[in-house]
């Protein structure tokens, strides 16, 4: 046996595993509730759901051939302000980055991690062997801009997952302006806020705008994400990417059909804000959010909020798994009104 | 300019990309066919497609969750004969190389290859740094047992792809038995075959079976593959994989409603089995084939062939993109009848 184990990548011993948002059935099992009486709030998903032109589109698919993407290209790119030739598509916004860091990540190889972030980042520069930098967010969350040298990759969230914060236009273009890496903007949760930088793609050679179909188009289950980059980034990328980008022929006859229909995504997208500034407001102890969630310092521990709030029926997410978050956040997706009623309810009993 | 690119990884130099079959739809817009006038004979999908209880498992899917695989795991371990708790999947059976490769493969680590077969395992070696290790397979393309010292990894395709024979008993067995690598198995074409060894999984510490829903079950366009493995594989494998292993809700659905529709399959595949060697017959330039497609020796070269074939509206592979394949092969993958009469009769045109 442990001949067979020395196989195993040493550097997988740093390696902890991504945790996400619980299921439904995970939790109808593991707690004894009826699954539609279970209220997730714990990964950011959209509870409007897709456009109805998605299903057409989808059904239209012939599930024996391989994935063709030049159509979606072209419809990324109308929605993106960009040439096609400038976009990347990916097995969601997860696949895009996995892309990424083959591109630039040796082992030892530096990145720049603003925490508490998005803890897929860390996972992703562990599995390329590469070395993560952590900069603590300020106390707004703000990221610091005096960033280190000798750097590979930096990746920014904004809005942040989890604290819902957005970076200044001025905050990012010093960094990009500084730096030698590559700075890798995930946008995951753009169209909740306030501003997209999709358009500074193409004033810099070392930045990438990435998004996804999983928040506000309603498509998380199709794991569709997209990136825009400058061609040189573009030209390799295509190079290293999976056969078809990873990326099921539904997903990218449903990406290009709810690209067709942003009246769909733009009525959900603004429900959703509505219910969380509303939201925010009930709870003076969330912070302003430019996502579709909002982070919540708890008094007691988040895990055992986070606890009680399944005894209830109700998943969100315990934020003690995202590194400097520390034990007492939790965050929670605004769903639809009835959703936040629940969960306002059980908030008001637990905490 | 040169300080960015001076971020990409040296090795991706070494790395030419995959070559997927060409599309229908390229084809179309290159050489002003009807898209519905082409015969797509490249990519090895089967044109039977699906179950249609496929379509019924898909439409209900709530696209806006992130995907849950339980269910699936389930099935999946019914058909392989295994628990649950020895399956894993993957975005089609590249995904779960590619996980598979970053458990075990460091910059410099060798892995065998026999030659020709997919071209996608060098690709996921040199990405991860690795050194790949060429055996050429014998003039039965049978694999040579007799294998080097210091690999990591073994990978075998069987049936392979693309000369179509498999692996004997015994050979596998050797191999396995003799190297203290991890061996992967890659049986995608195997219910077109006259074996498998998904069975053996359990009486080696080191052998991994991977199978997909892109041939047999036609579901190429889903990105759908599996594998079974040892435990501590698996334990390992589960950490490092993707968030929801990277596969899209419909597909989880669709595998899991086709696997209930194994008669289906079976139906398909027995259609295209009396076809291929029926073919096989007809063209004594191709080789006995245990997969859904024959490779055939040319007189003239194989782009040349491929060439005059895409001028006929005829999509087949040309074998030149396989390393030792040399320049004189195509593959042809079987379709319905009436795609065989449309390539045989261009065949004897040209060849």
């Amino acid at each position: 046996m442990e001949k067979y184990w020395n196989n195993l990548r040493s550097c997988l011993g740093e390696l902890k595993p991504y945790v996400a948002g619980k299921g439904i059935g995970e939790i109808a099992k593991g707690y004894g509730f009826a699954p539609e009486k279970i209220v997730k709030l714990g990964s950011n998903e959209n509870p409007y759901g897709p456009s109805p032109r998605v299903w057409e589109a989808m059904t239209g698919t012939r599930l024996e051939r391989y994935p063709e993407t030049d159509d979606l290209m072209e419809s990324l790119a109308g929605y993106a302000g960009a040439s096609p030739e400038d976009v990347v598509i990916g097995t969601g916004m997860d696949g895009v980055m996995d892309t990424l860091t083959r591109l630039f990540l040796d082992p030892g190889d530096r990145t720049l991690i603003f925490t508490p972030t998005f803890s897929y980042y860390e996972i992703l520069i562990r599995l390329c062997g590469a070395e993560p930098v952590f900069s603590a967010r300020g106390p707004q969350f703000e990221a610091d801009i005096d960033i280190p040298d000798d750097l590979k990759l930096i990746f920014i969230c904004s809005p942040n997952n989890p604290t819902g914060n957005e970076i200044p236009e001025n905050d990012l273009r010093a960094i990009v302006e500084t730096t030698d890496a590559v700075v890798f903007l995930d946008e995951a949760y753009a169209e909740f806020g306030d501003q997209s930088f999709l358009g500074l793609v193409g004033e810099y050679e070392n930045l990438v705008v990435g998004r996804t179909f999983s928040k506000a188009f309603g498509l998380a289950g199709l794991r569709l994400g997209y990136a825009v980059a400058p061609r040189w980034i573009v030209d390799e990328y295509r190079k290293v990417a999976p056969p078809f980008f990873g990326v099921a022929s539904p997903a990218v006859a449903a990406g290009t059909a709810a690209l067709d229909d942003q009246e769909h995504m733009r009525r959900a997208v603004s429900k959703i804000k509505r219910e969380r500034d509303q939201l925010q407001r009930e709870i003076p102890e969330s912070h302003p959010s430019g996502g579709n969630f909002l982070y919540i310092e708890t008094e007691e521990k988040s895990g055992l909020v986070a606890e009680k709030m399944l005894d209830r029926g109700v998943i969100i997410r315990d934020c003690a798994s995202f590194r400097d978050s520390g034990e007492h956040h939790i965050r929670v997706t605004v769903g639809i009104p009835e959703e936040m009623q629940t969960f306002l309810q059980a908030y008001r009993e637990i905490c």
